[in-house]
């Protein structure tokens, strides 16, 4: 529809430059700074036409839109950076509305010091991504902060997506008698964060499971349709994700501790740190709530997918009108799965 | 679709309180943040459905996305603040594309300390402006950064529109002979806010232009369909938006000094201050450029709403290969409006 700028963009010095406070100040250094950097990394027709906005085909279907802000230290970990997590994250919200996701924008709250290298590799990862989900970032927008105002960077992503007819996936959906499943295994990306944060150097490293989920979406939902709940245990982990719906849909939960997925290293360091997995972080990873008749076929579908050949089966939704989420432990106990008011950790995404 | 959480949210000080970093861990302080301060103000069904996004009917046409991060300072300024601006700015960034803004999503980036009555009143005054739009909140996200990185609260809002078929408003239309019009006096927010910050006490004290004007220009497009670009003159004021402009369609421009609204008390801060009022920032008005034959009826369009009732013709679009803005001066004489590399001023919007 519209031509890229004419206009020749100034230099910018990417391997010693850093931010400065012009680069958000809407006149030619913004230009340059979102010409070598943001446009090189994520380029696409609907975004290289420079406007304050992006006009796109129209949908066929119910409109679906997830937004998050990321705000991740450090913000390069093991297995990820913020730009690939400001993907996958608002994907992943997209997708558990169970939708296609079709367009993200992106607004970048940059520090005034930021090594211009670190903020062109962050695009970079953020454009890898966006190409690999096949959703491109049709519009953006740049603010920068004096130093000390900020943290390096903040992404917000807003994701736009489409829900065919007949999906009704919903927090308020769970029944006595479906099954919980999750993808794979958890907490991996709250660890992650944290070893890379505290320096921990541990004998296994810990990766972050950062991806974006809505392939596999796309084929569960297509093998069983009666999913009722899918959600992302991001912050709060497995603990915050189940009793929030738990509560919505007015049921209990009863999970079985032996069969929740948790990597060998992960059980160690929280092990070591005192900390319970189940309220540990996952970025790619989804939590499904599904009929019981369509559990083993949607098991199935999940396995044949490269991001959930470890799902499991980790438990059932009960009647429960106190809405308790309870774990039958290993040792044959059963104790309450609790909601933290908070968690320990700031800026795990 | 969804019912509201039937949870009963903890207590919040609201007089009181101040964010802390469990305000946006994903927990129970979360919801109760969510509860007692969000959904008090913004909320709507889609919102109050408490999912990760919100599911929308479908929208019958082309779709715009806009987004655009708020980072403003001070958060309080006469005429506005950080919630009204951050719903009016991007509503006039889905405007200036030529589209209805239909659905607003919002990212919060609190920092610890901020005081949770500041954070009410900021949310109350979002609330306000978008139900004067007509354009609801349909979902959010909020983070919590610890104390010394962030700037009290920083908004990223993303609007989404439909575009009607017809419409094709596009910063590369402008054509030698067309007319440029502004809809009222420039300059006013971004003297506003310098006020506010340096805390000038001027006799007459200069008041943000801070409005929405998704309905001026949808009467105006309705009176004058021949209008060939919209665009607000945010920061870097009229002069970057128009080098812009002129910029992408490849033309110059010709301004009349005299034909420039401009506030007496503006004029007179910025001959103070050193400030040319071309620089800056608005964010209630609207730079038009129309084919000539039409801009009569489209002043007349504007000047009959309550938000352009001081529109006015300030210049012609020109044939120049050098893309200059040059602007004939109350003297006579002809000068370039520069195209600055930045603003002296961060945060201004």
């Amino acid at each position: 529809m519209s031509r890229p700028l004419p206009f020749v963009a100034e230099a910018l010095d990417l391997s010693h430059g850093h931010v400065d406070l012009t680069h958000g100040a809407g006149g030619r250094a913004m230009m340059a700074l979102i010409h070598h950097v943001f446009r090189q990394a994520l380029g696409n027709p609907a975004l290289d036409a420079g406007h304050d906005g992006a006009v796109l085909p129209a949908v066929p279907g119910r409109l679906v839109i997830a937004t998050d802000a990321h705000v991740v230290a450090p913000l390069f970990f093991p297995g990820g950076d913020i730009g690939c997590l400001a993907v996958h994250g608002t994907l992943n919200d997209v997708a558990a509305m169970g939708a296609q996701p079709l367009y993200l924008s992106a607004s970048f709250i940059l520090e005034e010091g930021l090594a211009l290298a670190d903020l062109q590799r962050i695009a970079a990862s953020m454009g890898r991504a966006a190409r690999e989900a096949g959703v491109p970032v049709v519009t953006g927008d740049t603010k920068v902060v004096p130093r000390g105002q900020g943290g390096g960077v903040y992404i917000t992503t807003t994701g736009v997506g489409v829900r065919r007819e007949g999906v009704e996936v919903d927090g308020a959906r769970a029944r006595p008698g479906d099954h919980i499943l999750v993808t794979g295994p958890i907490g991996d990306h709250g660890l992650a964060i944290l070893c890379a944060r505290e320096a921990l150097g541990l004998a296994t490293p810990i990766v972050s499971d950062t991806a974006a989920l809505h392939g596999l979406v796309a084929d569960l939902l297509h093998a069983a349709p009666e999913v009722h709940v899918l959600r992302d245990p991001t912050r709060g982990g497995l603990s915050a994700t189940l009793n929030e719906i738990a509560h919505q849909s007015g049921v209990g939960m009863v999970l079985q501790e032996a069969a929740i997925p948790v990597r060998p290293a992960v059980a160690a360091a929280c092990e070591l740190l005192g900390l319970d997995p189940l309220d540990m972080a996952c970025e790619g990873r989804m939590v499904i709530i599904v009929a019981a008749a369509a559990a083993g076929r949607a098991l199935q579908a999940l396995r044949a997918h490269p991001l959930g050949r470890e799902a499991a089966l980790i438990g059932e939704v009960v009647a429960d009108g106190r809405h308790f989420v309870q774990m039958q432990t290993r040792f044959g106990g059963r104790r309450l799965v609790h909601w933290l008011a908070g968690d320990p950790l700031p800026r795990i995404c």
